[in-house]
């Protein structure tokens, strides 16, 4: 018998393979009591988790980047907790830590299993809890090592960025103004381009359930695509691939319009505009530049800091939402990066 | 009355745009009798022409690296000719020169035109003519700087190159063998393959006609691939996809699979598979690197001088013959670097 006992943590767990859209029935909803952690552990309860487009794929059986998430496992997912317990070295009760806690309310890592989870302190000083979710998180390390590692933006570049109102594309498309490129996003709705152009300050930004992709493109890159920050996949790469400029480069972060398919994932067909236009397309995962998130942070979290940055968090509440709050990155009912709260009155945002 | 003019010229000329697979009824012959060049000019008697991939992709309308061919205009081709006449103060009578002649018996530039179709004498010491229109000319120079400048080779990498046995792959795969590289081919029947394998000594060769891609780079790549040079696109550059290793460059020199098609571009739909292996996909032109291509000549004539290169060349005889040995490149009939001989008793191999 612990002092947690009395505390049940509650979980989602992967039930089966998804076909398409997730629904009801692929989750497992469990729960037990909460253990004291294992000797040289730590015990963290969940405030609040990221939700990414990325946690579609490791729900599918077969390699990638990371093993998928198993049947019966608790589904994987980054957060940001409060340490209850710990007799580990790193982390004292009551330090706020990020990592990967999982689709739960309590999660309990030995020493082992902290380093995998990639558990950390953060600086609330830096930002808020929304904020270390968001662009001093995976979305923010993402759009800062894609753009500049693998985009390396030039003043005077255009930028195109799809997904421009979520998570990754909001910093990408203010790091690309704030290194002097003329940007221009791809979102989905009148009131997302409004407030990317309005209140982050994109040159530009195509709404692409208007059907104007091609037009826009037209319109708003008289001189060619630069740089295109591809977080969609599908008929939209497609129709950047053709209005390359030369020496175009293309960063691939991920394929949303994809993940849910039934059929197989839709090609580029104008890939072969890579050649005309002497481009190149390359893939990035941000996991490969953690030895660098903390330069990362501390140049993002300047910008925050001076107003050049901003950042939009979606805040849904409560555990029990998970299955249909992450299926509203799908449909595009997010705006902002989406972050599940788990604690009611945690402070998030201040 | 010139003292050429009991000389006709023969051209084939572009008729209409074809579709699909270009057929007799794409080209109009023409005959003309033969001029004195301009002043400052210089008149070439074709000896033979390079018959290259690429060319199916001139005859379309639209955007692409280079101007497509105009509808009466005569077919574009490199070539390798000798100066019949010349007040151009680079050329005299007698020179062996390579630029683009254009699918005629003769051909005669102007000053800036002669610059424009990058005419250029040869130096028979360093290869005979049709090495000077393979490993020497157009294809060598391709396979060397999108190997070495766009795939970046590093010692014990695999490489595999897609039409091994053609003018540009036979290079690739060779250069990538001196370069360290283990080499694997892909080709289109058994003698292709061997030829492959038993002399230019890739330490494997794919028989795609064999169904047998899968099978093969998995048996052959257990490691993954590293570089593709893919010259073909469709189902094989999917099939390469799926096996890259981690940080792999595909070099995209080509799509021979796709040039005839009458439905749109296959999309390589296993693109994500760039994003899982932080890969790239980098299209190339060799006319980027005319300047450089003086080193590439010094470098390749060597390895043919030592015997650390070899090269075949596929030589159809006679201009009549070009409509029907242009589409041998579609079908896979020839084997090697097809040139087309215009002048019967050239001395093209000696």
């Amino acid at each position: 018998m612990t002092e947690f006992a009395q505390r049940t943590n509650r979980q989602f767990r992967l039930a089966r393979r998804p076909v398409g859209m997730p629904t009801r029935d692929d989750w497992q909803e469990t729960s037990e009591p909460v253990e004291a952690p294992p000797v040289g552990g730590v015990l963290v309860q969940t405030l609040a988790l990221s939700l990414d487009p990325a946690m579609r794929g490791w729900m599918n059986e077969g390699k990638s980047y990371i093993a998928p998430v198993g049947i019966g496992e608790v589904m994987r997912a980054g957060g940001i907790g409060r340490v209850l317990a710990s007799s580990h070295a790193g982390f004292s009760v009551g330090d706020l830590v990020a990592g990967a806690l999982g689709v739960q309310a309590y999660a309990s890592f030995g020493p082992a299993e902290a380093s995998r989870a990639g558990l950390a302190r953060i600086d609330r000083r830096l930002g808020t809890i929304t904020q270390w979710l968001n662009v001093l998180g995976m979305p923010g390390m993402t759009a800062y090592f894609g753009l500049l590692d693998v985009g390396q933006p030039k003043p005077g570049d255009t930028v195109v960025v799809s997904g421009a109102a979520g998570a990754v594309g909001q910093t990408v498309g203010q790091l690309a103004k704030i290194k002097g490129c003329r940007v221009v996003g791809i979102a989905g709705g009148r009131a997302k381009c409004d407030w990317v152009v309005n209140e982050l300050g994109f040159d530009a930004c195509i709404d692409y359930k208007a059907g104007q992709v091609r037009a826009g493109l037209k319109e708003h890159c008289p001189r060619g695509v630069d740089i295109y920050f591809d977080n969609v996949g599908g008929d939209i790469l497609d129709e950047v691939l053709a209005r390359l400029a030369m020496h175009a480069r293309i960063v691939i972060c991920g394929a949303i319009s994809q993940y849910n398919n039934t059929a197989p994932v839709q090609g580029p067909r104008n890939y072969l505009s890579l050649l005309v236009h002497r481009a190149r397309m390359q893939g990035m995962v941000v996991f490969d530049y953690t030895d660098r998130f903390p330069q990362a942070v501390a140049e993002l979290s300047g910008y925050l800091r001076d107003g050049r940055l901003k950042s939009r968090e979606d805040v849904v509440q409560g555990l029990e939402q998970f299955p249909e709050a992450l299926n509203r990155l799908f449909t595009g009912e997010n705006f902002g990066k989406l972050v599940l709260q788990v604690v009611q009155d945690a402070p998030l945002t201040a």
